[in-house]
């Protein structure tokens, strides 16, 4: 582990990341910290967020591209352990280390653009009446140290130094990460990376730790610690209501962002259908085993209107499932689970299963694609069975036989990340029209003729949405509002200037935009 | 009750509101509602949301203008009931009718700049290697039906149309408002002037709707209905709390924005004190006994270095209390509690009673100012104890031996609305700059030179601070930022322009402010 800057040997069980395509163990060993390692993380970031919280714009900025710097010179050696610990191809990883790169340095540019600050003055009216008005300066600040808790499907994006930890450390809040235990390896690489910056950048050394632990004990006891006040999660839907459950039951509660569950309704309109139904089918499989399903916006869930053209796109899409070579998934317990959640669909007597993908019995942990199909009365009747989560390449195509069934299952499904429309711009207009007003309360992102797997980090992304997509649908994990998370508003009312914090000073020192009057 | 267009008498225990000055009961009775009447005003709400929630800024600054005009035009009827039932002096709520037009019509000038929509568009860049990148465009849209809970201390502007209900309905949120038990008549007289504007606006009934309750029931009920999508509440702490824990129980948990509990500590330093002790103290006093003390500002506690000026400090303040008129406090439940408050303190071994205010034996529910001084090493044996909120005009003095005591404070108190600084911005600067710094992590609004019990309404407020001064630090319920409660982030990927919501067409038909790339 990495606590401020010593190097520390837990003592607790061990973690032993596993190479999920050969179920073979890969050295060395991850022992876990205990309640007084988190403690003393906790401390260290206390006593650092005093003094990093005052840091300038560009003195966060240079940190966060120091990090990005400092990831890029691990060359091949994270690549190849990130590979080996998650199973995930090395061409994905490297695209997957330029995105973490990429959006360190994205958040580098938005502390420089100062939006975030979200400055607003309202000047002294002395003579008003009947009350003269104060001088009055608002300031958003950093809500203090934040958890981090890593993924395990982006082991370098959504984890050490991922969205979560990047935002963090640009609002001016100290991290503590609490591994993944499926890639130890692979976080003690990164968490090397970032503490070199805290240092190279002579900031305090609690800006970054890094602690494992194989149970929930070090996450929960970490989401408990006085010092601690907001928490980053992507993971499952237990894992991040277990978090909310103990954030909410604190002395002080403190927010939780926990990115958990999404199926990601696709809906296929009539003049899309008609137009290319046999193409969307191919496509749509694609973005279905793609990173063999492992994404949190992976289309779970097709709805469509009963009709020959939905035929042929379910002809499409099975023969191309049939044919979609098996991959390795991340782990065997997500194998498992995988397994487990296929199984069941298969079970139930009101789903059809239209294909499976190929099998590799050379390889371990293998997913095997899955495409099945029910009626939308049928699954009006058991919603909460089918519309699950099978985390992977599984999905549920629903046929509607009217539009008022379609409206039905809107009602009926949970809060999502994402929801798809694939239309005709001009002949499913109407139809893609009232969809899309109902879609907006129950996601964050809507997208048409597009899968939802690819998620840009940019201003305007959204990657939240409705409980239980997430924990908090007024905020992104994802894009620079991602920011917004951890800080929160202060004002300022007739402080001398020598005294007010640099961002609300007259002469305004960090050039930051500024709303006045 | 007004549950949308209908009037409804309840059916349950009646309310009656009692005029605190004589105890007498004024009529009419208001029989409390119905799980069955929050169900109705539930599904209303969510019925108009999906029409409120896509009306044009200005038709909604519009309606906001209108419920101002509606209110004011109730006169002295409003005005006269409001005394009766609150015990307030009628220019206090002359002004505090000013205040709340005031907001409604900031909130409509907010929403013609149209900041709050925080548009956010990245242009789609099809050439772009090693992946094109889609057409992505944010806007922030209202959460869903909210229920406010009135607070018995701004019958007028922080009960049926106040900064709550204001800043909802900006957003887009249709209102249920829980009406307090001590201002039914008050109001029903609001309550009516609102709904006489959704239908003068042409706007869904179930945009507003107003009940009645004895106890926390109707209250309970509604924030576990699952059209309720976000809580607005000022009042005691026991009763944010439990919001908070309904709110976090429900199947889909939802934002509660309760303003609970402060005792705004106002710090003198040691150059202030030389300058002027005197004028000081008498300043003090007056700000403590504005309105009886029941402001969440009220300065609860007063921190110094023991000094020859602090003691002529508190001898001009025990004059003052000691020729402080008495005053009718709100309610018997509210005069009850802080006679408890005070005798808890009053018999606290480790405090010592300065000063009590005047009696008043011919009115009822009296206010008699209370001041308190204790050591700084008493109060850190038991700061739960010494450090709880008596809302009314009672305040502690807590006497420091070194700066180290003052930082301790600091360290022990729980999350303020307020933090207040006497200084010489010369001779103080030091002391002044590092309190500044610690107790900007403590509470939402710093302040110099003035006292706390004024909140502004303008867009560089703060009213809101950590656990317990409120259940969300990240917000405000004061100002234009009080919107943000109540808005959520949703991206469009690729939409074609017509299916766009008119804040993202490339025409800006709203002409909303909007960042581009």
């Amino acid at each position: 582990m990495l606590i401020g800057a010593a190097d520390v040997l837990g003592t607790q069980a061990v973690i032993r990341a596993v190479n999920p395509a050969t179920n073979q163990t890969l050295a060395p060993d991850f022992p876990g910290g205990t309640a007084a390692d988190v403690a003393r993380a906790s401390e260290l970031a206390d006593e650092a967020f005093h003094v990093y919280r005052q840091t300038s714009p560009e003195d966060r900025a240079t940190f966060l591209e120091r990090i990005a710097a400092n990831i890029e010179a691990l060359g091949d050696t994270l690549i190849n352990r990130a590979s080996e610990e998650s199973g995930l191809p090395l061409a994905r990883l490297q695209g997957e280390r330029g995105r973490t790169a990429g959006q360190l340095r994205l958040f580098a540019r938005e502390l420089r653009a100062g939006r975030w600050a979200d400055v607003r003055i309202n000047g002294a009216l002395p003579e008003r009446q009947p009350l003269p008005r104060a001088d009055l300066r608002l300031e958003y600040i950093p809500v203090g140290p934040v958890v981090v808790f890593g993924a395990s499907n982006f082991p370098l994006a959504f984890s050490v130094a991922g969205g979560d930890t990047a935002s963090a450390l640009a609002a001016g809040c100290p991290v503590i990460v609490k591994a993944h235990s499926a890639h130890p390896g692979t976080s003690e690489l990164v968490g090397r990376a970032v503490r070199a910056a805290v240092q190279e950048c002579g900031l305090p050394e609690g800006v970054f730790s890094l602690l494992f632990g194989s149970g929930s004990e070090v996450g929960q006891t970490l989401v408990k610690h006085p010092a601690i006040k907001a928490v980053g999660f992507t993971g499952s839907r237990n894992g991040g209501v277990a978090l909310m459950k103990t954030a909410a039951a604190r002395p002080e509660p403190i927010p939780v962002y926990a990115e958990m569950s999404s199926i990601n309704p696709v809906f296929l309109l009539p003049g899309a259908l008609t137009q290319r139904a046999q193409a969307l089918g191919a496509g749509f499989v694609q973005s279905l085993t793609m990173g063999a399903g492992q994404f949190c916006t992976n289309p779970g869930l097709i709805i469509a209107l009963r009709s020959p053209e939905l035929d042929t796109f379910l002809e499409s899409a099975r023969q191309a499932v049939e044919q979609a070579a098996s991959a390795t998934m991340l782990t065997p317990g997500i194998h498992g689970a995988y397994e487990s959640g296929v199984a069941q669909l298969t079970a139930h007597p009101a789903i059809q299963t239209l294909a499976r993908g190929q099998r590799n019995p050379s390889a371990s942990n293998q997913c095997q694609a899955a495409l099945f199909k029910t009626g939308a009365a049928d699954f009006l009747k058991d919603p909460h069975a089918l519309g699950v989560e099978v985390f992977g390449a599984s999905s549920l195509v629903i046929e509607c036989d009217d539009e008022a069934q379609v409206f039905a299952l809107i009602q009926h499904l949970e809060g999502q990340l994402t929801a798809t429309l694939w239309l005709d711009a001009d002949k499913d207009a109407d139809l893609a029209r009232r969809l899309i007003s109902r879609l907006a309360l129950k996601v964050g992102r809507i997208l048409a003729n597009g899968f939802p797997t690819g998620v840009e980090v940019c201003d305007a992304m959204v990657h939240g949405g409705p409980f239980p997509a997430t924990s908090d649908p007024r905020s992104t994990s994802v894009g620079t509002a991602a920011m917004l998370r951890f800080l929160r508003p202060v004002s300022y009312q007739d402080i001398p200037d020598a005294l007010l914090p640099p961002a609300l000073q007259r002469a305004n020192p960090w050039k930051l935009p500024r709303l006045e009057d």
